[in-house]
């Protein structure tokens, strides 16, 4: 015998629908994924579906067709007809009961969403401020799960002390990365970014823009920042699948270079167009 | 513009269900409780209710009257007329377009089940085998948040090897606690469990545990175990709010004491009847 309550309204368990009973609800036990596409083109398409292959492999979802996912996203993107849109995707585990052992054969759930996206030239002309948050995250960010609390709480840090970003600092005292971007620095006219370990996403606007300092003759340093070495760093940007490269220009309230977008930064901006 | 598509089906956002965009689903913005009653009576109210107030708190969903909440669960309780329920609640933040950083004046989401709990009685009479996992959780276990993949990834890893529960293992190698129970070991004639700290959930259950062992004159040594202090344990047991005490019998493939549960914890869970 069981009951239900949503909100104010009881009802027998029975009535109650699927999605109030999603494992991704209960220990947000599923994975997710966020693509973009400019003027009608996916970026990177091959690279996030075969991310969320792996997110999904990692968690032992294993009754999914990654192939079958990635035709109904494409299909949808196709009747959207949305050319600048960010498009958001989540698999979970399945609707039951809850319990923390899934029961065999759960059927999945997919759930999508396509947004257009609005160009926000402020961002990359003047650039923003970031704060330190401590990575207080569990152990495999390399998966891409629906476990965003502490994301979601660092986020909101930032809000409150006026960043539009909170980079993530960890216990030996390394930023790790950010709450929903890849950080980037240039120190000693290189390049240098956290390197992929288990404590950050496989971010893959990351890997483009090692791509674009290849291009332009910026050597890369894989080595995580100390906040020590932001404060000093020439220049200070951020990667993120729907804005690419947004330079930051405060770090903890101290300015960054001349407080303006750095000349690396500029260049990297316009060398990552070529690929978009 | 915003479109979406739930399974197979799109349909403009508008037309999507409020639980469809839960941010509970999103980034597991929510938090819960597990409360239990005996005969009727639902068991350390109280407590449960006030770390419920705390989880809240920690999450900073501030516009929610954890005493109407209080009010609400228990009317619910009262209609269900279930002796022996098993009572799941959570609020999340609230639903709206999937963003980190969460707008202003959300409206909270409550969902709750009462289940009719069914007796057991060969858990407690024969005891449960456990593995260990390393502890991937994030930093703020003392939240009773939904963030709860790592839990269920142990569970699944515990059930591939026969075992009933996982016990998550640190890096330092110290036992936290159990994917969703409280762990406790008798060594040296004394009763061995974590100390509260931000790594373990401030459990009820524990806490009576600890009160049984005052009663019965067993001391208390709140300290860590390693696997291979449990490994040597003269008994092993855990707390869980649904099910008391549970005898634990063999530890990662190595039978406890003489393969039955010990005399300490069959004494626990007379002297917790006292208290149900």
């Amino acid at each position: 015998m069981q009951l239900a309550m949503i909100n104010d309204k009881m009802m027998p368990i029975e009535e109650v629908g699927m999605e109030y009973l999603d494992r991704g609800i209960f220990f947000g036990d599923g994975v997710y994924e966020v693509l973009r596409s400019y003027n009608g083109k996916i970026f990177a398409k091959k690279e996030h579906f075969e991310r969320f292959a792996n997110s999904l492999k990692a968690i032992e979802i294993t009754n999914v067709d990654a192939n079958e996912i990635e035709k109904k996203v494409l299909s949808a993107f196709d009747k959207a007809g949305i050319a600048n849109a960010k498009i958001y995707f989540h698999i979970t585990r399945g609707s039951g009961t809850r319990d923390h052992l899934p029961v065999a054969h759960l059927k999945p759930n997919f759930f999508l969403t396509i947004t257009e996206l609005q160009d926000n030239p402020k961002l990359k002309n003047e650039g923003i401020a970031v704060s330190t948050y401590p990575d207080i995250r569990w152990k495999r960010c390399d998966i891409k799960s629906l476990n965003l609390l502490p994301n979601v709480l660092a986020k909101g840090d930032a809000d409150k002390k006026g960043c539009w970003e909170a980079v993530f600092v960890d216990d030996e005292g390394f930023i790790t990365e950010g709450s929903s971007s890849a950080f980037f620095g240039i120190v000693k006219g290189k390049l240098r970014t956290s390197p992929l370990k288990a404590n950050i996403l496989p971010s893959i606007t990351r890997k483009f823009v090692e791509l674009c300092a290849k291009n332009i003759g910026l050597g890369i340093v894989e080595k995580s920042l100390t906040p020590k070495e932001a404060d000093g760093a020439e220049e200070l940007f951020l990667a993120v699948t729907t804005k690419d490269i947004i330079p930051v220009v405060k770090f903890d309230g101290t300015i960054v270079g001349d407080g303006k977008p750095g000349k690396w930064t500029k260049q990297l901006i316009e060398e990552f167009k070529k690929f978009t």
